[in-house]
């Protein structure tokens, strides 16, 4: 039978305790959520939900094709400008998801004979870019940039050079250095493409980002790419950056010509989660503060927590099986958290991943750690 | 200037004259659509748009994570079975879009040692998944069943083979063999992965599907793909086929573990789309009925136009300048019209891509008939 080798594969998967499931979250779940990437409690918001539903009856259900074709809406365009305006660069350009934004930004600016370097610890969809681009792609230690500077400095072109790096890590949450590597790169005249996944709308000014906050917002050198998925609790992804390269993205990249544009209601409700950040800037803040609360009430617990630089907080679990348990008594008690196990985790340390949302009351903070400690392995 | 090199390649394509801008429409556009993918017509019926802002309404704008995490909702669960059941097969998997649903199929089917057999016309994501996907890929001719074979002769294993295609090519319109494929995967002992972008609501029994329509529903060695953002007039992609195969990729698909699953409002549009299609089954039909009377017509006149097989027509263009200024052309005169020119096509022939819509009427064929040979270069 063709596909009978799998089998065997579920056979390894189930002896090692390794089997997902996929577990349909009703619309009313009970469960106290520090799970999802809703880092400002804006995806049910009423003004995003309406968003979303004014979207869909002006524009329809999707967007009918390519955007080089018919997929291309004044709805996006409006998005392209506000994101790019609150970013603070030139121009911007969205996808259908922030994993195809990755996979367009990495291709397209590693072409044959270039040089792409990557940070060990990025994102499935920046490794993915990688594999899928013309040029010779070089992993390097995690948030180093003499590691950047060394495998830049192997370059001997004639191709361009360019440094991938998400800019806050969703595994264990730290932050990348991004002056740091800026530095690096403009050693070498390399570019730098940074995935902003989980910084937008929690770092940076009113939420503008990492890159903003780095002070590499609007640089000639410097790419962002960021999802629409997280703190503006819509779907979809975007790239930002100088229009030379927007548009070397309009004319090359294949997620972006080869994809049907993304879903007006995902646009719609971006749109309006952009807009309620910028009238309530603060929610960035809050995310923070509830995230370092959150590290210092478990540290305080004896949990091993690592000192969060953006919205997660990630807490060491004994072992693979433990954090499994862990997270399901958690989810038994009324919690929701994540848990990262091989071989979602580079190193293969376990955790539970806990995200801080601004919205999150201090009750909820209180009774967060409480069932956190009651139900530790 | 870290992305100084652009500007040459910018000069090469200004020079060739195929310098690719975006064109955002407004809601109300005037031009008649021949160039969306919204074969049904469905993308703004009062149902789809409704399931739209319902699913908003109920689930909030965005899915908040990975599905398997947080973003798995009862509206994705409930999807999957009624396309599953829909299409006739076991289970089905929802992903973010067709073209991540591609990636996951082919990276997933071809694992190490695999060989993965390549259509040499198939859509840009099947390409980008032979690419990711960690066996041995090799191209063969254009819809032809023995160089399948030839291809999977040489493999010596020990992994599984695969033979990937589209139902319907993109780009022509013209139909995969389908039937014949299954018999040389078969003789081999080789897997069947189907992408029917262009063929489900389309083809098949009530738009059951091309595979559906050539007995191939529902066995254990075939995998179909299919998108939410043509036919459904939403935004997304699922796989269908055996209850195993939807697992090994629940557990091990990139494109799938590390993705923010499909947005509320997308589900609940594609879900809506597909009951209404359940209910009024001629939809179908009517689309296909459409394409064989433009075919008919524009032959009728002159033109060099592919018999359709599904609701894609495509007519030949002099030259690339002469298809972008058919193009433009049309669109001046209030048509809009698809045009594919060199490096989207692969055998350099440029054409106007016209998309039979089931809601077109007489007369507006009639017109865009017209409209055509009025234009032509
Ligand atoms: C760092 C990072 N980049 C990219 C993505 C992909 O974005 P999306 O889920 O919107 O496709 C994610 C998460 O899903 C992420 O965590
Ligand atoms: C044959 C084919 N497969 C896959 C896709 C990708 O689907 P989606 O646009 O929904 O991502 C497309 C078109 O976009 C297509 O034409």
């Amino acid at each position: 039978m063709a596909f009978g080798w799998i089998d065997q594969q579920v056979r390894v998967r189930t002896r090692r305790g390794l089997v997902r499931t996929l577990r349909p979250r009703p619309a009313d779940s009970p469960l106290l959520d520090l799970a999802s990437n809703d880092y400002l409690g804006l995806t049910r918001h009423p003004e995003v939900v309406e968003g979303a539903a004014r979207a869909a009856r002006t524009w329809g259900g999707g967007s009918t094709g390519s955007r080089l074709v018919t997929g291309t809406t004044e709805l996006h365009a409006q998005l392209e400008r506000e994101l790019a305006d609150f970013c603070g660069f030139e121009a911007a350009l969205v996808f259908s998801s922030g994993y195809a934004a990755n996979l367009a930004a990495v291709t397209a600016l590693a072409p044959l004979r270039s040089l792409v370097v990557s940070d060990v610890g990025n994102h499935a969809s920046l490794i993915d870019g990688c594999r899928l681009a013309r040029g010779t792609s070089q992993v390097v230690e995690h948030a180093d940039p003499d590691a950047v500077r060394k495998a830049l400095q192997t370059h001997e072109g004639p191709g361009p050079a360019v440094f991938v790096s998400d800019t806050v890590f969703s595994v264990d949450g730290d932050a990348a250095p991004l002056a740091a590597h800026a530095e690096a790169c403009r050693e070498y005249g390399a570019g730098l493409v940074l995935d902003d996944a989980h910084g937008l709308g929690v770092l940076g000014d009113g939420g503008r980002g990492a890159p903003h906050a780095a002070g590499l917002a609007g640089a000639d050198d410097v790419v962002v790419t960021v999802t629409l998925s997280k703190s503006l609790g819509s779907q979809g992804g975007a790239v930002l950056g100088p229009a030379r390269v927007i548009d070397h993205l309009v004319n090359t990249a294949r997620t972006f010509i080869f994809d049907t544009g993304l879903a007006p209601a995902a646009a719609g409700a971006a749109l309006s989660a952009l807009r309620l950040l910028r009238r309530e800037p603060e929610r960035a803040a809050r995310a923070r503060e509830v995230a370092a609360e959150l590290h210092a009430r478990l540290t305080a617990a004896g949990h091993e927590a690592v000192r969060p630089d953006a919205a997660v907080v990630s807490v060491r679990a004994p072992s693979p099986e433990g954090a499994v348990q862990w997270a399901a008594d958690c989810r038994a008690a009324g919690l929701s958290v994540g848990c990262f196990r091989p071989p979602s985790v580079p190193d293969g340390i376990s955790r539970l991943r806990l995200t801080a949302r601004a919205d999150l009351s201090e009750a909820q903070i209180e009774r967060a750690v409480r069932v956190i400690g009651e139900t530790r392995p």
